[in-house]
């Protein structure tokens, strides 16, 4: 059993910017040579996520439109009185949407499905340089 | 330490479909022969989600009406421009539920609390056959 | 490869209670003796959630508020026809946020950002004794 690690670096076009690291992610689990175990997506920083959907431009909106339906970005957030940065949503959706994915590998593949991609969730208000952390384990 | 894989195959009946997969789940730890590990629950595509809930009719029409309530199947989404199959729905659901769920393993049994079911949740609009990855690590 | 569990247990004062774990799963990584793997966070029970936030006070508000809006208590649920508990509001949240996190640890730390905390969240509407689990697994 073996543990392997790399990191993904993304440079973050603002509020909500969805990327696309299913490529990245699949490069590092052969960098890896681990054939049987899990590949764990986890983004660092409180105000962006990980998850799963069909990387298309159509979803690229609706992801969007519904953060800003259910968590608006002019409702009052509190934590405006804690650092006054305007970006209180980005924190509370961050909490809802989580920073971890696993995923399992099967003879040297990630098991998503066709139309399943891997994607990173900026959800603050400005560009960021994000870190992603992909760790591997298995055999 | 071992890695020890299996699939689930569910007929899915429709929107919204919650599966209580917590038997089949216990019989693949059983079959891994891991003691103390982890068992990692992944749906392979990009209309379902895995998570927990209390097993129980009541919950089991609550789910529906909350995704309902918060993504409103007749909602305007773009991802119809895409594919024109009327599941844009399906798929921010997805997104925001998310298709993996860790469970620790220990002395042989996962560590669900008494009304806490590892469940399968259709989210697409039609009946599916459906493939989750359970993938056990551990000793 | 190595597998290290330990317990948090925690009293909650009731609806919604949000408590910082970093402390205690930062202990119990280095218990561990485990340098390079993952931390998986588990919390039993079907009325509570894992997640990161930034924990300061605004967001401790903040995310009770969202939690309100999306799932209102006084909504009706049919979990009430099951159980007559008046907690329907928190199971489907419960569903919603997952009782689940998984974290990389690299050089024998997690790899949270500065602003990034493991909160547990009492989703119940009493106070409870609360059980997490930590499982590690590494090198």
């Amino acid at each position: 059993m073996r543990v392997y690690s790399e990191e993904i670096h993304l440079s973050t076009r603002g509020e909500v910017d969805i990327i696309d690291i299913t490529g990245d992610v699949e490069r590092i689990v052969k960098n890896s040579g681990i054939s049987n175990g899990i590949a764990v997506i986890f983004c660092v920083g409180s105000t962006c996520a990980i998850s799963t959907v069909e990387y298309e431009p159509g979803l690229k909106r609706d992801i969007p439109e519904a953060l800003e339906r259910l968590f608006p970005r002019d409702h009052y957030y509190h934590h405006e009185e804690t650092w006054h940065d305007g970006n209180g949503h980005s924190h509370v959706r961050a909490t809802f949407l989580k920073p971890d994915l696993t995923v399992p590998i099967l003879d040297g593949d990630l098991t998503l499905g066709t139309w399943q991609q891997i994607v990173f969730i900026e959800l603050d208000v400005r560009n960021r340089d994000r870190k992603v952390i992909v760790q591997i384990l298995g055999l």
